[in-house]
Protein backbone atom coordinates (compact mmCIF):
# COMPACT_ATOMS: atom_id res chain seq x y z
CA UNK A 1 0.00 0.00 0.00
CA UNK A 2 1.33 3.34 -0.92
CA UNK A 3 -0.50 6.45 -1.14
CA UNK A 4 0.26 10.23 -1.20
CA UNK A 5 -0.76 12.45 1.89
CA UNK A 6 -1.50 16.02 1.96
CA UNK A 7 -2.10 19.02 4.47
CA UNK A 8 -5.77 20.03 4.34
CA UNK A 9 -6.62 16.52 2.92
CA UNK A 10 -9.75 15.51 5.13
CA UNK A 11 -12.31 12.87 5.56
CA UNK A 12 -15.50 13.06 7.59
CA UNK A 13 -18.65 10.23 8.81
CA UNK A 14 -22.01 11.03 9.54
CA UNK A 15 -23.60 8.78 12.17
CA UNK A 16 -26.04 7.82 15.46
CA UNK A 17 -25.47 6.12 18.52
CA UNK A 18 -28.24 3.84 19.39
CA UNK A 19 -29.44 2.96 22.44
CA UNK A 20 -28.31 -0.64 20.98
CA UNK A 21 -25.03 0.69 20.89
CA UNK A 22 -24.57 2.82 23.70
CA UNK A 23 -25.51 -0.91 26.07
CA UNK A 24 -23.16 -2.81 23.94
CA UNK A 25 -20.38 -0.55 24.50
CA UNK A 26 -21.11 -0.15 28.51
CA UNK A 27 -21.12 -4.35 28.02
CA UNK A 28 -17.88 -4.38 26.00
CA UNK A 29 -15.72 -1.61 28.49
CA UNK A 30 -17.96 -2.57 31.42
CA UNK A 31 -18.69 1.16 31.80
CA UNK A 32 -21.77 1.41 33.20
CA UNK A 33 -22.09 4.99 34.33
CA UNK A 34 -25.83 5.50 34.64
CA UNK A 35 -25.57 8.75 32.91
CA UNK A 36 -25.25 6.67 29.93
CA UNK A 37 -27.76 4.05 30.34
CA UNK A 38 -30.25 5.00 32.85
CA UNK A 39 -32.74 7.56 31.93
CA UNK A 40 -34.40 8.44 35.12
CA UNK A 41 -31.02 8.92 36.68
CA UNK A 42 -29.93 10.85 33.43
CA UNK A 43 -33.04 13.21 34.34
CA UNK A 44 -31.26 14.44 36.96
CA UNK A 45 -28.21 15.70 35.71
CA UNK A 46 -27.30 18.70 33.62
CA UNK A 47 -28.11 16.93 30.52
CA UNK A 48 -31.71 15.97 31.37
CA UNK A 49 -31.51 12.60 29.22
CA UNK A 50 -28.95 10.50 28.45
CA UNK A 51 -25.83 10.54 26.65
CA UNK A 52 -23.43 8.65 24.87
CA UNK A 53 -20.24 7.54 26.60
CA UNK A 54 -17.83 9.90 25.25
CA UNK A 55 -15.24 7.31 24.56
CA UNK A 56 -17.49 5.36 21.99
CA UNK A 57 -18.22 9.36 20.59
CA UNK A 58 -14.44 9.56 19.81
CA UNK A 59 -14.29 5.80 18.57
CA UNK A 60 -15.57 8.32 15.19
CA UNK A 61 -12.18 8.96 14.87
CA UNK A 62 -10.39 5.68 15.32
CA UNK A 63 -12.93 4.36 12.48
CA UNK A 64 -11.67 7.83 10.21
CA UNK A 65 -8.05 7.41 10.81
CA UNK A 66 -8.09 3.64 10.46
CA UNK A 67 -10.95 3.11 7.52
CA UNK A 68 -10.00 5.84 5.56
CA UNK A 69 -7.18 8.94 6.11
CA UNK A 70 -4.64 7.98 6.83
CA UNK A 71 -6.45 4.48 5.93
CA UNK A 72 -5.82 0.81 6.55
CA UNK A 73 -2.61 -0.15 8.66
CA UNK A 74 -1.85 3.57 9.91
CA UNK A 75 -1.16 3.36 13.79
CA UNK A 76 -2.33 5.26 16.66
CA UNK A 77 0.00 7.52 18.18
CA UNK A 78 -1.90 9.70 19.96
CA UNK A 79 -5.51 11.40 20.72
CA UNK A 80 -6.47 14.38 22.73
CA UNK A 81 -10.09 14.59 23.57
CA UNK A 82 -11.79 17.33 24.51
CA UNK A 83 -15.80 17.17 25.31
CA UNK A 84 -17.15 20.24 25.07
CA UNK A 85 -21.19 18.99 25.22
CA UNK A 86 -22.80 16.05 25.28
CA UNK A 87 -24.05 14.15 22.46
CA UNK A 88 -27.89 12.73 22.51
CA UNK A 89 -28.92 9.09 21.52
CA UNK A 90 -30.19 8.77 18.12
CA UNK A 91 -28.57 12.23 17.16
CA UNK A 92 -27.13 12.61 13.82
CA UNK A 93 -23.08 13.97 14.71
CA UNK A 94 -20.67 14.67 12.04
CA UNK A 95 -16.71 12.96 12.62
CA UNK A 96 -13.87 14.72 10.67
CA UNK A 97 -10.28 14.36 10.66
CA UNK A 98 -7.89 16.88 8.73
CA UNK A 99 -4.44 16.59 8.23
CA UNK A 100 -2.84 19.72 9.55
CA UNK A 101 1.09 18.79 9.61
CA UNK A 102 3.37 15.56 8.12
CA UNK A 103 6.90 15.03 9.80
CA UNK A 104 9.47 16.43 7.97
CA UNK A 105 11.15 12.96 8.19
CA UNK A 106 9.18 10.76 9.91
CA UNK A 107 6.31 8.94 8.48
CA UNK A 108 3.94 10.60 11.20
CA UNK A 109 1.01 12.88 10.40
CA UNK A 110 -0.67 14.64 12.82
CA UNK A 111 -4.94 15.69 12.08
CA UNK A 112 -7.19 17.86 13.43
CA UNK A 113 -10.09 15.82 15.13
CA UNK A 114 -13.56 17.33 15.52
CA UNK A 115 -16.99 16.10 16.03
CA UNK A 116 -20.27 18.47 15.59
CA UNK A 117 -24.07 18.20 15.37
CA UNK A 118 -26.30 18.83 12.73
CA UNK A 119 -26.10 22.59 13.45
CA UNK A 120 -21.98 22.85 13.68
CA UNK A 121 -21.72 23.12 17.19
CA UNK A 122 -18.88 22.08 18.36
CA UNK A 123 -19.14 18.00 20.98
CA UNK A 124 -15.45 16.89 20.93
CA UNK A 125 -12.69 18.28 19.79
CA UNK A 126 -8.91 17.01 19.74
CA UNK A 127 -6.38 16.54 17.40
CA UNK A 128 -4.50 12.95 16.52
CA UNK A 129 -1.05 11.75 15.78
CA UNK A 130 -0.46 8.73 13.50
CA UNK A 131 2.40 6.69 12.05
CA UNK A 132 1.60 6.22 8.64
CA UNK A 133 4.10 3.21 7.35
CA UNK A 134 3.14 3.18 3.98
CA UNK A 135 3.68 6.83 3.78
CA UNK A 136 4.68 8.27 0.36
CA UNK A 137 6.10 11.70 0.24
CA UNK A 138 4.91 14.24 -2.29
CA UNK A 139 8.07 15.53 -3.60
CA UNK A 140 9.11 11.82 -4.03
CA UNK A 141 6.45 10.90 -5.62
CA UNK B 1 -24.65 10.87 45.99
CA UNK B 2 -21.74 12.19 47.48
CA UNK B 3 -18.28 11.15 48.23
CA UNK B 4 -15.11 13.02 49.40
CA UNK B 5 -11.98 12.84 47.47
CA UNK B 6 -8.34 13.41 47.98
CA UNK B 7 -5.21 13.65 45.79
CA UNK B 8 -3.35 9.91 45.10
CA UNK B 9 -7.14 8.21 45.23
CA UNK B 10 -6.16 5.26 42.75
CA UNK B 11 -8.44 2.98 41.05
CA UNK B 12 -7.25 -0.13 38.91
CA UNK B 13 -8.43 -2.21 36.48
CA UNK B 14 -6.70 -5.92 34.88
CA UNK B 15 -8.40 -7.39 32.08
CA UNK B 16 -7.28 -8.52 28.76
CA UNK B 17 -8.92 -8.06 25.11
CA UNK B 18 -10.35 -11.30 23.14
CA UNK B 19 -10.78 -11.72 19.56
CA UNK B 20 -14.32 -11.31 20.48
CA UNK B 21 -13.75 -8.07 22.26
CA UNK B 22 -11.70 -6.75 18.90
CA UNK B 23 -14.30 -7.98 16.50
CA UNK B 24 -17.17 -6.46 18.49
CA UNK B 25 -15.69 -3.63 18.73
CA UNK B 26 -14.60 -3.49 15.25
CA UNK B 27 -18.31 -3.61 14.13
CA UNK B 28 -19.46 -0.92 16.71
CA UNK B 29 -17.27 1.39 15.85
CA UNK B 30 -16.69 0.66 12.07
CA UNK B 31 -13.00 0.61 12.29
CA UNK B 32 -11.71 -2.38 10.42
CA UNK B 33 -8.27 -1.65 10.25
CA UNK B 34 -6.54 -4.74 9.24
CA UNK B 35 -4.14 -4.33 11.74
CA UNK B 36 -6.63 -5.16 14.26
CA UNK B 37 -8.20 -8.11 12.42
CA UNK B 38 -6.45 -10.14 10.08
CA UNK B 39 -3.00 -12.22 11.16
CA UNK B 40 -1.96 -12.60 8.05
CA UNK B 41 -1.72 -8.27 7.61
CA UNK B 42 -0.65 -7.91 10.98
CA UNK B 43 1.75 -10.22 10.33
CA UNK B 44 3.78 -7.97 7.86
CA UNK B 45 3.42 -5.10 10.29
CA UNK B 46 6.27 -4.11 12.71
CA UNK B 47 3.85 -5.77 15.22
CA UNK B 48 4.11 -9.03 14.00
CA UNK B 49 0.78 -9.91 15.35
CA UNK B 50 -2.81 -8.02 15.24
CA UNK B 51 -3.05 -5.71 18.16
CA UNK B 52 -6.12 -4.06 19.81
CA UNK B 53 -7.53 -0.92 18.67
CA UNK B 54 -6.08 1.65 20.82
CA UNK B 55 -9.64 3.23 21.62
CA UNK B 56 -10.64 -0.10 23.13
CA UNK B 57 -8.05 -0.20 25.44
CA UNK B 58 -8.71 3.55 26.41
CA UNK B 59 -12.10 2.87 27.50
CA UNK B 60 -10.08 1.25 30.15
CA UNK B 61 -10.11 4.73 31.52
CA UNK B 62 -13.61 5.75 31.04
CA UNK B 63 -14.74 2.37 32.37
CA UNK B 64 -12.64 3.31 35.72
CA UNK B 65 -13.70 7.02 35.67
CA UNK B 66 -16.91 5.92 35.18
CA UNK B 67 -17.44 3.16 37.52
CA UNK B 68 -15.16 3.66 40.46
CA UNK B 69 -13.05 6.71 40.25
CA UNK B 70 -14.52 9.38 40.12
CA UNK B 71 -17.52 6.87 39.93
CA UNK B 72 -21.09 6.91 38.71
CA UNK B 73 -22.42 10.27 37.64
CA UNK B 74 -19.06 11.80 36.90
CA UNK B 75 -18.88 13.09 33.05
CA UNK B 76 -15.73 13.23 31.09
CA UNK B 77 -14.23 16.98 29.99
CA UNK B 78 -10.94 15.86 28.38
CA UNK B 79 -8.51 12.65 27.75
CA UNK B 80 -5.45 12.95 26.26
CA UNK B 81 -3.88 9.55 25.12
CA UNK B 82 -0.36 8.47 23.96
CA UNK B 83 0.05 4.95 22.85
CA UNK B 84 3.25 4.03 23.94
CA UNK B 85 3.25 0.28 22.88
CA UNK B 86 0.75 -2.03 21.37
CA UNK B 87 -1.58 -4.19 23.17
CA UNK B 88 -1.72 -7.91 21.97
CA UNK B 89 -4.60 -9.78 22.50
CA UNK B 90 -5.52 -12.07 25.74
CA UNK B 91 -2.61 -10.10 27.17
CA UNK B 92 -3.58 -8.98 30.75
CA UNK B 93 -3.12 -5.69 31.12
CA UNK B 94 -3.75 -3.32 34.30
CA UNK B 95 -5.26 0.47 33.37
CA UNK B 96 -5.35 2.83 36.19
CA UNK B 97 -6.44 6.51 37.02
CA UNK B 98 -4.84 8.27 39.93
CA UNK B 99 -6.25 11.67 41.24
CA UNK B 100 -3.36 14.39 40.65
CA UNK B 101 -5.61 17.61 41.21
CA UNK B 102 -8.48 19.04 42.18
CA UNK B 103 -9.98 22.26 41.26
CA UNK B 104 -9.92 24.84 44.08
CA UNK B 105 -13.16 26.46 43.38
CA UNK B 106 -15.21 24.20 40.95
CA UNK B 107 -15.78 20.37 40.72
CA UNK B 108 -13.53 19.55 38.68
CA UNK B 109 -11.19 16.42 39.02
CA UNK B 110 -7.37 16.16 36.90
CA UNK B 111 -6.12 12.13 36.97
CA UNK B 112 -3.22 10.54 35.58
CA UNK B 113 -4.00 7.59 33.12
CA UNK B 114 -2.36 4.55 32.56
CA UNK B 115 -1.97 1.27 31.18
CA UNK B 116 1.03 -0.88 31.74
CA UNK B 117 1.39 -4.63 30.83
CA UNK B 118 2.05 -7.53 33.58
CA UNK B 119 6.01 -6.55 33.75
CA UNK B 120 4.77 -3.11 34.12
CA UNK B 121 5.61 -1.84 30.79
CA UNK B 122 3.84 1.47 29.98
CA UNK B 123 1.50 1.08 27.09
CA UNK B 124 -0.79 4.00 27.46
CA UNK B 125 -0.26 7.30 28.94
CA UNK B 126 -2.52 9.87 29.76
CA UNK B 127 -4.62 12.16 31.98
CA UNK B 128 -8.17 12.79 32.30
CA UNK B 129 -10.69 15.56 33.50
CA UNK B 130 -13.48 14.89 34.74
CA UNK B 131 -16.82 16.91 35.74
CA UNK B 132 -17.89 15.82 39.41
CA UNK B 133 -21.42 17.14 40.05
CA UNK B 134 -21.55 15.50 43.42
CA UNK B 135 -18.10 16.38 44.51
CA UNK B 136 -17.86 17.33 48.19
CA UNK B 137 -14.60 19.15 49.50
CA UNK B 138 -12.83 17.48 52.35
CA UNK B 139 -12.83 20.84 53.84
CA UNK B 140 -16.38 21.26 54.21
CA UNK B 141 -17.22 17.10 55.01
Amino acid sequence: MSKVLNIGDTARLTRAFSDADVRQYAELSGDHNPVHLDAEFAAQTQFEQRIVHGMLVASLFSTLLGETLPGHGAIYMGQNLSFKAPVYLDREVTASVEITAIHPKRPIVTLATLVVDSEEKTLVQGEAVMYVPWLQRADAA
